[in-house]
């Protein structure tokens, strides 16, 4: 089901910032930057590595106002990991594979994530407190 | 510097039952199971894609004891990830190139991980909030 380790989101405070020291301490580059304004956030993909059916980023995450989930986040929690993604062949039908299991999902159908790709957030108490989001890339797999 | 994301660490009560949740949940075969008395957790690794230098997991994490590092954030966050994992191909390397940058050193030397692997902690204030592992696998790079 699992293609590869997607991304890690990240929540920050000032996305700039962020980018900086990431960029400078792991020696990654920023390859998107993006504003989802469905999500409330700002925010870049550093990357890592390209695996199957796809790439391994950081996603480094600035809320739009203090409203927002990210923004919630924050407030609770401070600064730190989010989320994690995972890259899936195709999102709807890993969707419909996990609510079968009884896992609830955040979203009724996939909704537009970063770099166009198609993505599904599952709720986390389902899955051992990780907030987790499924993630089809707009990217075909290497492997067909 | 980074290969790949090797692991995400996600901190449970009772390590069992979440094998069991992951595994069915999301189709993932656990590769090994071990205790580390150093590090105070028995833990699972859930196999989910080889990447360059090494595979790509989950990592379930229970602790051995209250006032171990685990013991200590689940009852101060409960369920959920811990740590991140990144794969290099020299960690005493990574650890001299990142500690040249500034950002704090929680093991003064590499020390024994998961699979035979060789570690090293960052300090999560100086990594945005992101308790970071760095990762020399002990299988070969595939790339060489």
């Amino acid at each position: 089901m699992f293609l590869r380790i997607d991304h890690i989101g990240i929540a920050c405070h000032d996305l700039e910032k962020q980018i900086e020291l990431f960029s400078r301490t792991f020696e990654l580059t920023v390859v998107v930057r993006e504003v989802n304004e469905e999500q409330g956030v700002k925010e870049a993909m550093l990357h890592i590595a390209d695996g199957e059916g796809g790439g391994s980023y950081i996603q480094l995450l600035e809320p739009l106002s203090e409203d927002s989930p990210v923004g919630k986040f924050l407030a609770k929690r401070g600064e730190g990991v989010h989320h994690v993604a995972f890259g899936v062949p195709d999102v709807a039908d890993a969707m419909a594979k996990i609510g079968e299991k009884g896992v609830r999902l955040l979203d009724e159908r996939p909704r537009h994530g970063s770099m166009d790709s198609l993505i599904a957030f599952l709720h986390p108490k389902d899955v051992g407190g990780m907030l987790t989001e499924l993630v089809q890339s707009a990217k075909p797999s290497q492997n067909g």
